[in-house]
């Protein structure tokens, strides 16, 4: 059991990962052409954080925490002038049963919120098998494009998949 | 005094200011021209944290939660489609009895601790009346250059104008 202090130590954490991901998250849905599939595509929900090398130890400090997801140097081309690393969580089973029920009880607070209760509604709609059928890849498809619309570059590219998906 | 549960919160909002500061907060210093001033140069540290105006609300909690600082919408103009509001404390006395205690108590976990700082080191040397001397002034302009290099617009111009000012 925590004493006091390692208690109130957890609470201010478990404020401070709602607040940094407030800030620097992403929760994204991609649906991209995959062969294997049935309906040759491939639903991809991801959780993502993205920092300069310099902030390496929060991103450490987010997979510690959450006891799941890897890091790895952002692929990205830009204007940014150190390393880019991101902490992301791609395995629906770790989304499912650590990201989704830790904001569930701790809620975001700026807009982020909106996008996270998209990308959990996803999710839900993978658990009843919605995304191996066409209509309800369309379904996901219309959530996916609320998402995120402006910020997050995998999601302009997912967006362009997702209208040749649904046409 | 707090229930337990208030406490709680109380301790995940702590965290939760910490942890959005990390992401999207910015600690800066511009010395600028200033005739008034008997050197000529006036030294504004700024603490600002910017949110488009979707998270407004976020904003207004910051300021809630320290009980100082301004909302204003931005002047930048770039290539955000939203307005974008920033929350600022510039005053002094806000700084030094509110902002920099917090988070001295509270620790920023990203490389933004180091620019928070440089940031306090500077309202300690105004503290002591540094930035009415020529000397004291290049000291803090040695000190300013080194927060927030890439980041800060305010802050790339006051490198320029802190060049001029330490010649």
């Amino acid at each position: 059991m925590l004493g006091a202090d390692d208690q109130q130590e957890r609470l201010k954490t478990v404020g401070w990962v709602v607040g940094f991901v407030d800030g620097e998250g992403c929760f994204s849905v991609a649906i991209q052409r995959c062969r294997v599939m049935r309906l040759g595509w491939q639903v991809f929900p991801e959780f993502v954080v993205t920092q300069g090398a310099i902030s390496l130890s929060a991103l450490e400090a987010l997979q510690q925490f959450f006891r799941c997801g890897r890091i790895h140097i952002n692929r990205r081309h830009d204007n940014h002038k150190e390393p880019l690393y991101r902490f992301c969580v791609r395995a629906v089973g770790e989304l499912r049963k650590k990201v989704i029920p830790f904001f569930r009880e701790n809620p975001l607070r700026t807009a982020k919120r909106r996008d996270f209760e998209l990308f959990a509604s996803v999710l839900d709609l993978m658990r009843v098998r919605k995304h191996l059928s066409i209509e309800g890849l369309k379904e996901i498809a219309a959530i996916t494009v609320q998402i995120n619309r402006q910020k997050h570059p995998l999601f302009l590219e997912s967006s362009e998949t997702i209208r040749q998906a649904s046409v």
